[in-house]
């Protein structure tokens, strides 16, 4: 592994906050770092339910164990729940520590270890407890594409549309000519073009005041999906939920004359070929799978006023933030892919 | 109570994070605010173990089930516990919601309420788990100073004396006239004084990388001590603490030949007329509690690469901050006040 931020400063010791399945993959990953920092690997296991509290407090009360530090580092070693959870700790920890992230998925690279959103759910509501606190580096390594499952790379996949949508049309005329979803489809040239975006937007908008919000398209109906589906077998994961989002956030905005019938059928075709409804959800009656969902909408951190915001299309390539609407257009609108 | 925030902002509801005693005492306080905004008042205990994971998660529980957002406004009432404790949960619920601290101690006053540190105790290492965020506003109202016991006034006037040592050598001049400490000698204009010195230093330094540091006189001694009476009956305060820390910390910078003799002997003399050191220590053996002292000075979070640093004078009025000082004369500066 390759750091310039290790390599540039006095570590006394690090802590690497990994993933127990990729670092039975990669055994070896860390050695070089080992031969020359003292380090502790604290592993947890994959799943949303572990990106809660109690993981949180084991992992602060082993920092303090061991005497961690502002001159300690951690290291984020895994996908979006390791680098949200680390970064959440390492971000309160003593007040912040300095930490990196290390993404070993799609999603994690493009997405989740990008922009200092770090956080942990609390119940099933995504995120609600968190920090904006950015990594002092991100490391991009694409060999850990090759050994992701393809439900994780589709996952990674629904937010690299996102960006094609939102802000870089020609990486959606480029993805349109994908028939499948495989690692050696996924060029590095996309991975970079969504990280430099999603930066550019970061830099102007850290805090998530205006700007970035447009980063939330497909996001209030997706986060509300994925909440739905938190006790399901299989869970919804997040890149299918932002999929699903998507086709009824570009409804939405077909809807308020925003985006043209054919625009929106693009989408939603291109989307539906990769991404289906659960089947699953059929256990529960529709009346009660209904109220579950539009309670988990107003539980979105981008609502106000108890209006339920979501981000629409302008068109494939721009997006328009902060629109409201009400709890009948949004149950109508995943009616529309039910 | 009047808020030039609340009056300036479209807010459609507020959460009163109170001590309950507090709100015992003036039940009143909040009828205007209630009869204007939807309010949820949250009362905790007193006690430093109340300021823990499990109380901020119960926070952060009811503000998710009330569905508080960035248009809703969180008022810390009480003393550093709440404001602490409640700047901390409002900080980090859905990455930060607006919040304002009405201080009801004068430790909270001059020092906890003010300067945007926030946190939560782990185990008993003190705020070891917290944010760097600012109050909206911090409301002071003088009438709550005259319901504190002597114990109570004693905890900030600690923290009074401090501001004076590392700033206000005119302050130092005028306490030293104070016989005894009850809130009819405390003046208005001193408490205005210190939030008006520590205002100026974390504008400057928010994050504590560097100036801010003069603020933590007294304080890796303080710290160390509040931690091992963390479970004796009774505990010792903040300001307790700090008073005995800045007369072990004053001997540091008289052995360092930063302080004069008689500087040092002034300073002693004047704070040992009102502190004394617990004498329900000695139920433990000299040996033991030193062991522990020194495990908990290393935890300070101001250290770096295993050092104890402290901040120490170069005389009254002046403060200089991260010398590093080892273990033996750690101790060394402790045993003159034992």
């Amino acid at each position: 592994m390759q750091s310039n931020y290790i390599n540039s400063n006095k570590i006394n010791q690090i802590g690497i906050i990994a993933d127990q399945n990729v670092l039975l993959l990669f055994p070896f990953y860390f050695d070089e770092l080992k031969k020359n920092f003292p380090c502790h690997i604290f592993t947890l296991l994959p799943g949303e339910n572990n990106k809660c509290i109690d993981e949180a407090t084991y992992l602060w009360q082993n920092l303090l164990e061991h005497n961690f530090d502002k001159d300690s580092l951690i290291v984020n070693f895994g996908g979006g729940l390791i680098t949200d959870l680390g970064g959440f700790v390492a971000s309160t920890f003593k007040r912040g520590i300095p930490f990196i992230n290390v993404p070993t998925t799609l999603l994690g690279m493009i997405d989740a270890a990008v922009g200092g959103k770090n956080g942990i759910n609390l119940n099933h509501a995504k995120n609600m407890v968190g920090t904006f606190c950015l990594p002092q580096e991100v490391i991009i390594d694409t060999q850990f594409l090759k050994t992701l499952p393809p439900y994780e790379l589709l996952n990674g996949f629904g937010e690299l549309i996102k960006y094609a949508l939102i802000g870089n049309a020609n990486l959606w005329q480029e993805i349109q000519k994908l028939q499948s979803i495989h690692c050696q489809n996924i060029k590095k040239e996309w991975i970079d073009n969504c990280i430099h975006f999603k930066n550019e937007i970061v830099t102007i908008d850290m805090e998530d005041r205006g700007p970035r919000h447009i980063l939330n398209f497909g996001h209030t109906i997706g986060h509300a999906l994925e909440s739905c589906f938190m006790n399901s077998e299989p869970t919804l994961s997040h890149g299918h939920g932002v999929a699903l989002g998507m086709v009824s956030e570009s409804f939405l905005s077909y809807q308020h004359k925003l985006l043209s019938e054919e625009e929106y059928l693009t989408i939603r075709r291109f989307i539906l070929q990769f991404y289906s409804f659960p089947k699953n959800k059929k256990q529960i009656s529709e009346e009660n799978f209904k109220q579950e969902f539009l309670k988990y909408c107003h539980l979105d951190k981008k609502n106000t006023h108890n209006n339920i915001n979501i981000t629409m299309l302008e068109g494939i390539g721009k997006a328009s933030p902060n629109h409201n609407i009400s709890e009948d257009e949004c149950w109508q609108s995943l009616s529309s892919i039910l």
